[in-house]
């Protein structure tokens, strides 16, 4: 239902008295772009994309450390082959010939409570963590109120729990990179307490639940002080190019209006390698 | 129409026999995710985002100079402020509350052929006249006939001209780049050849018509060697943080339901400021 | 967060057992077609089209006074000028030179919670006001609860109020067609009571909030049987015929990368006319 | 490539002379819509939704007999089981938890050209022939140098071929109204003329290419005056009520994240029955 203050301000948009409204991201005049206030040519070179991301969203260009923990977090999400449904969903789009875009925003429609859009419902689970600690529980304390209430309610808590990972490699990085760049905070820190929580009752839930990427995306995205919805969106960045390789793979390389059947696939693609020691 | 090969391939789809469908991008198991045959999180924290989107679209880790200017293309696009048709989609879906995703899934498919899906049709330009030259026509009379071409069906060469820009910053800073970085090829050559041409016949086109952002992108992802198809999702990816900001945007400042005037705005954001002494 | 009880289900989906799952909808086998039972060819010519959707979404052929109360509804919605936000996310992506569906999915992304996506809304808190007579409150009593409620929490009862509107003649037009068919419900009656408790305190919420059409609407599909989601699926079904008349002008009328101002607008079509006599 | 001329127009938008832009649709003034001239509470209830949406496109209202031509071809499309790209697209993204509107957008970008979207390549592929005709051919004709053309090209003919019907109900039932409704024209004609074509070289395309209901409509929307890209339209509000039925199906009846394999699905809705003697 809708607040009766903000209706009013749009009474009656038809006459509305001629104000101007305001942006602060990008400042636009003839030969000059200013995004969030750093000539954008400037920047082309200086900031690696992952930073420009950080600066447009944040409206700051990010410290070095965070600058690291930022492309680690776009890089982690960027593609889990062709079982997603958000995949699957831009592949049934791309076998009819419809255009490249069209199989992204369909792609992208398919982020839905269940898939990545637990992202800030997990954000805010975890807040609502430390909301108890500020009132005085501990941290052992916040995380097993939590869990109790998800046992209570017969849910799993958000940012748990994987279709094919018992232990979800890319969580684990995260983790080990927000350590080791001194960036862990109160959110990573409850969410891996409540992971052990988890773990001491996994009879109770029945199967176990580690915790999973979209859980360490974020506790880390929190940690760095993105807004809820911003925390989704992250993750929509980081899968895009993902959504296009597999639109880009079903149009060159099978037949149009073919049946996709998510489970009969093979991988035929580059065997299992490392980066050149210069890399590492 | 269809071609009668492909659609004899899916003549029986219901009673096709069993066999299994290939992909080369990314293979999972089990606590395992190989993105083009790399550990994803052996390569979180080693290479950027920019050089991970490469890897998945090309197939292989860039060199130290493709990835510093894969980097450059992705921040060149990354917003342009209220006025393209896309960030109007976007707003116009958040305006009405709607979740975020779907303001960037219908700002996506405002990229049309006038708006971003130039890049392939510049990309194709560029390839014709490419063809002139390994028939024997030097690098100007190849510009020449292009140019002659548009000038004769009345059609504005693709990659030229802006609304806003006589000089567009983004291009030039692209082509210095690759130019330092030694990545300059025969397709950012031409172009800028054909960029001369149209200069020396600008009272013929009736206004100024200076190379655009699409037009560099084109010609520097062509000499990278993207496929067409690809070379526009280069241009997606780069956008997508700036849809989002403008989504975001609409949800926090403004009232719920309003009628979105593209010219009556103001920017009240960040002063035009220049990177620190370190970054540059 | 996730029920445990559902996670359950996919737990271990790439191995699954093979078993089929079901659809009720249509029975598709060699040069036959069944919709809900009914050979679709049989059916073509024999039902309207909107006897058509409700026989698809409800699973049995409307009574002639459901199937005309049905065109009536889903002719109520069809098109509102250029002004809603989904007529303007269409036209935007129209002007870029975009196919014609995706300036549809971009009108359909808009019709978020404060355009449209409110009936849902509606038919809940309708419900939640029968529930109260269910309770042995009457009428009057339920509807003065509803209305205080709102105030209280100062929100605007949902299914009230227009941008333009004081009196809404689609929302007249239903009500009166409910009455004489014999079709109006304990959902409509309640909601012209809300109607007039809120006109009694027009001086608490400041201005006039007359009944609009997602009102009635959301009150004559819920006294049909319609569940919560399908309430809003007509009103997408109704006005999908107004985002492609509008995608299409935009593209015959228009140049393309023009910067659409919703105010700036004048009609130009046909005159205010009447039916033929043999229509009325 | 882009016209000159169009360009121009677009010049300098952030500066252009403030002159209205027209729109010929729908008239709103407060407490008055006129569609297309006509009050819509008028039309609600006198016209069906057919013939709102005729009124709608092609700005008059429709005879009685082009009417019920308009409610067959809408209702013909509504829906086509579980296997078509569009459903499954919208299946998966229905299966994320994401709002049913969200599914609808990607069920629409799924209407390809392989998909639905070969209407406008038929409605043009027989605008073909009958330039043919004008210029003295006879229909038998112009018909042979179609398919003749296509076998060239080794292209199956638009509008033709299924797969799985071998005789469309769909497309029998239509031409069979068109005549005795008396509204079959030239585009009907030939294409039926094409179809015995075809037949008479089966050989040659190696399997049997039946008229199929996209051609069917296409010849049908031709005959009625439709522009090409509104062929396409009515195509997509046909089956807009489809894709919402199974968008709402598989949040009904399945399991969240499902894998959702379009070949292992069973039929268990109502059996096959007969249509009411009264709605014979």
């Amino acid at each position: 239902m809708k607040k009766v203050r903000r209706q009013r301000k749009v009474e009656n948009p038809l006459h509305a008295p001629h104000e101007k409204w305001q942006t602060a991201l990008t400042c636009i005049e003839p030969n000059k772009i200013l995004m969030r206030g750093y000539p954008l040519d400037e920047i082309m070179g200086r900031l690696t994309f992952g930073e420009a991301i950080y600066l447009l969203l944040q409206g700051e260009v990010p410290s070095p450390g965070i600058g690291r923990l930022m492309e680690a977090i776009l890089v982690s999400f960027i593609d889990h082959g062709v079982t997603p449904p958000s995949t699957l969903a831009a592949r049934n789009v791309a076998t009819t010939g419809a255009p490249l875009k069209d199989s992204v925003a369909a792609g992208v429609l398919a982020f839905g409570p269940h898939h990545g859009g637990d992202i800030e419902t997990c954000m805010r689970f975890l807040d609502s963590g430390l909301s108890l600690i500020r009132s005085g529980q501990s941290l052992q304390q916040a995380a097993e109120t939590l869990v109790e209430e998800c046992i209570k309610t017969n849910e799993v808590p958000p940012g748990f729990g994987h279709r094919i990972h018992s232990k979800d490699p890319r969580a684990a990085r995260l983790f080990q990179m927000a350590l080791e760049l001194e960036l862990e905070g109160e959110h990573v820190r409850l969410l891996r307490v409540i992971e052990q929580v988890i773990g001491s009752k996994s009879a109770i839930f029945g199967r176990p639940l580690p915790v999973n990427v979209d859980g360490a995306i974020a506790a880390v995205t929190a940690d760095l002080g993105f807004a809820y919805e911003l925390g989704n969106a992250v993750f929509l960045i980081s899968r895009l190019p993902g959504l296009i390789a597999h639109a880009h793979e079903e149009r060159m390389r099978q037949p149009g209006m073919r049946q996709i059947d998510p489970k009969d696939h093979d991988y035929d693609g580059a065997r299992e390698r490392r980066l050149p020691e210069r890399r590492k």
